[in-house]
């Protein structure tokens, strides 16, 4: 293991973090607010440790995948660690294990919380919740690493496999560092496109930049009790769309912008993403509708909870927990089926799914033809064998994670829907599940293993397993 | 599709449906019952029919694969409905679907049932459930082929791929039709051990027969209302061993009366299994100590459950509905465990579960050094690659399969905990699940729909998936 490079990005993560705290820290000082020194101590901290870790430049250039993998696990963890300091020298969340959770659960783009009461929080801890949705959505250390002076090495392209959500990596132009900073432009562009829009249904600039924050990383956390719930028709439209637009494949956008709209529209994962999200909008409607009672209020409110729970996002306009079982069952698998892969959006992702119904179709046919070799295809190219060995071996590790995280979290003797569901809505990055972890409800109800567990979740959720999974592996500390 | 040798086939399991129902014809006599008729009624049915499909021996040996699954799961469908027929014509199951419900239940060794009181059906009826376990727990094709004149063309083979459960087929001794006789052999001597001992602790003979049957095939259908609560402490205690040993992969006891006792206790799925056993016995007694005030009365009961939910027996001494979470939680993993390869018994399988841990570990491992090559090994042989790739497509046809059922039955409305166990309770062969059908309660709250559904389930579980659904892709009717 390259200890001396692993040591010297995380240094530039903390540097970087320290200049994250900055914006929190002018909203102290326009809302003039004590909370303010809280961050300030916490930048003064980072920089204290990322400063002489950045200042020995590696010589040992070697960076395999297993490199690129601990320094993701271990970036994420760090960032999330001192990112949870404002919260606890602020005195707003006393708890180690409670400040730790809500700064995971917002790298993370979970957005599941353990406050009761949001509306306490000072504007600076506020944004600075919101704006770790918006850091965590599009991932941090690739876009980062771009920044700086490193290369060779492979640096770039171990970081991005470890850290780029779906089954692929799939490079938009041929260099990295470029496809990076096309990626954050897109990202960029649309937040700044919806809080536009925000603002011309009248929400004020803070409740503006931080909803956007959260729609963007599709996380989830809000500034209100209520969530969503209190703004207007026209908003809650607004961010409807902007979950889905966020849940779409960025490289959809790319081809829009690169003039191939046609092929952007012909993208297999985009067109059953955007089929599941109708059938379940029309299903769902139909078994509500008694409860709102006309067809516009349903359609409404049922595409802003589906299209929050597909993008694996979070936010609620309506207590869904109280909805009739099969509208319930519905959400449930949505939560696992998540956004499209490189998006900003969790869960197993669109394409994983697909990817395995081919492979369910491939073994049949194999039974009926054994002599003919019959190849994955998807967008009309080939998927690589390699590709479809990896879906298969994700898909099963993820099963395995889940049910050890529910066997664990059973310990707090919680009903099974909400362990159940609350393990669902961590590993899969949406925040909230059903029962005690409802839409309205929160997750202080767990002890302080349960949350550990589920902390791990989210890390292993948003970092797609292997990452995380590999920190807990011993090989990985052996000399050899 | 070589047609003629499916409908010879199937001929001849209609031929011996009809002999096996001259058992439940002979307890109607003892009983001096009038549903007698309904079997002869059946068994003249099933004859006339049987016997002209048995008229023509095909001229095409063809027999691949598809074949192979084909035949199994339309002989598997054709003994349901046929075994259905007493039911109906008794009238002691009016309803169709109910009927089929109940057989198929009972062939696959599942145990749900949709009768609120058992105890009111006439003793043949109440054998011919049991009875059905009993010739659905080792499978019935490889076997009755083995009696047939059939040679070449590889039926046997083909036949025992789709119809015996676990990740690969293990043939005892190189041919198949002996390796057939010899589980047969293991298996019967094995239920009239138990029968004896059954008998020794005073239970009735009938008791004792049904129980044997339930319990050799993991089945699960008691004759009381109570399932087996309401039978001595001794009983249950022989019931639990003669489960736990119905669980474990037959090949150890092949290997135990070749005198290689050494080596069957070295068989690694079979240790995974007994050491599961141990933990859950050990976990839930701390939990639900409380209920039952003593250690000792604990453990017993606590082992009874583990015992019959880990093989999917499903019989219960006890309303594990009632316990704490954890221990809820516990079972339902249980559930999905399943019991060992090679052993009557359902669910996902022991050794399924050791190699899909092993792939896992082995992804690991090929992060860290990127060009060894490990390879998957058990009870110190190689894992050939077909097989760890047919675990994994396995296991990923198995989560889509479930999650599509327990979206399909949740168009009923029952709460989400029923929905989901009473899959898991089908699809693993188990028979109770948890709150409407725990225990204590059966599935005659589900629609026709939904009951059709857990139909499918039952039969998908019992062939491990792919014969039935093969049975539903168009290519397998096409002609080439």
């Amino acid at each position: 293991m390259n200890y001396s490079i692993i040591s010297y990005i995380i240094g530039w993560i903390l540097n970087f973090e320290a200049l994250f705290m900055l914006l929190p820290c002018i909203v102290a000082m326009i809302y003039k607010e004590s909370s303010g020194w809280a961050f300030v101590l916490a930048m003064l901290l980072c920089l204290l440790i990322g400063i002489p870790l950045t200042q020995r430049k590696p010589k040992n250039k070697i960076f395999y995948t297993k490199e690129g993998f601990v320094t993701v696990a271990l970036s994420w963890i760090v960032l999330s660690i001192m990112g949870a300091l404002p919260f606890i020298f602020s005195g707003s969340i006393p708890n180690v294990i409670d400040a730790v959770f809500e700064t995971v659960s917002g790298f993370t783009t979970t957005g599941a919380s353990i406050l009761p009461d949001v509306e306490s929080l000072p504007y600076c801890l506020l944004f600075w919740r919101s704006f770790t949705h918006w850091i965590g959505g599009m991932g941090v250390l690739v876009f980062l690493l771009s920044l700086l002076p490193l290369t060779g090495g492979g640096y770039h392209m171990n970081l991005m496999k470890a850290e780029s959500p779906g089954p692929s990596v799939s490079k938009l132009v041929p260099k990295v560092q470029s496809t990076a900073k096309i990626l954050y432009g897109i990202y960029l562009a649309l937040t700044q496109l919806e809080i536009l829009f925000l603002l011309c249904g009248g929400m004020p600039v803070f409740d503006a930049l931080t909803t956007a924050f959260g729609t963007a990383g599709t996380g989830g956390f809000g500034i209100k009790n209520d969530s969503i719930a209190s703004y207007s028709t026209y908003i809650q439209v607004v961010v409807t769309v902007f979950m889905i637009l966020f849940g779409v494949n960025f490289s959809a956008y790319f081809l829009i912008i690169s003039g191939k709209l046609r092929q952007a529209l012909h993208i297999e994962e985009v067109r059953w993403y955007l089929a599941i999200i109708a059938i379940s909008i029309i299903t769902i409607t139909f078994n509500v509708y008694h409860i709102y009672g006309s067809i516009g209020a349903s359609l409404q409110q049922v595409s802003f909870q589906v299209a929050s729970i597909i993008t694996t996002t979070g936010f609620a306009t309506t207590d869904f927990n109280t909805w009739p079982e099969m509208s319930r069952t519905i959400l449930v698998i949505l939560m696992f089926v998540g956004a499209c892969a490189g998006s900003t959006g969790g869960g197993v992702k669109v394409s994983r799914f697909v990817i395995l119904m081919k492979t369910i179709q491939k073994e049949l046919r194999q039974f009926l033809h054994p002599r003919s070799i019959k190849k994955i295809k998807m967008d009309e190219k080939l998927v690589e064998h390699e590709v479809v060995r990896s879906t298969n071996v994700f898909m099963i590790a993820y099963v395995l994670v889940f049910a050890f995280s529910a066997l664990l979290i059973s310990f707090d003797n919680h009903d099974l829907i909400t362990n159940f569901t609350s393990v669902a809505a961590t590993l899969n990055n949406i925040g909230p599940g059903l029962e005690l972890v409802g839409p309205t409800q929160n997750f202080s109800i767990f002890s302080g293993g349960a949350k550990l567990i589920l902390i791990f979740d989210m890390l292993a959720g948003r970092l797609e397993l292997f990452p995380i999974l590999l920190l807990f592996t011993r090989d990985t500390w052996k000399k050899f």
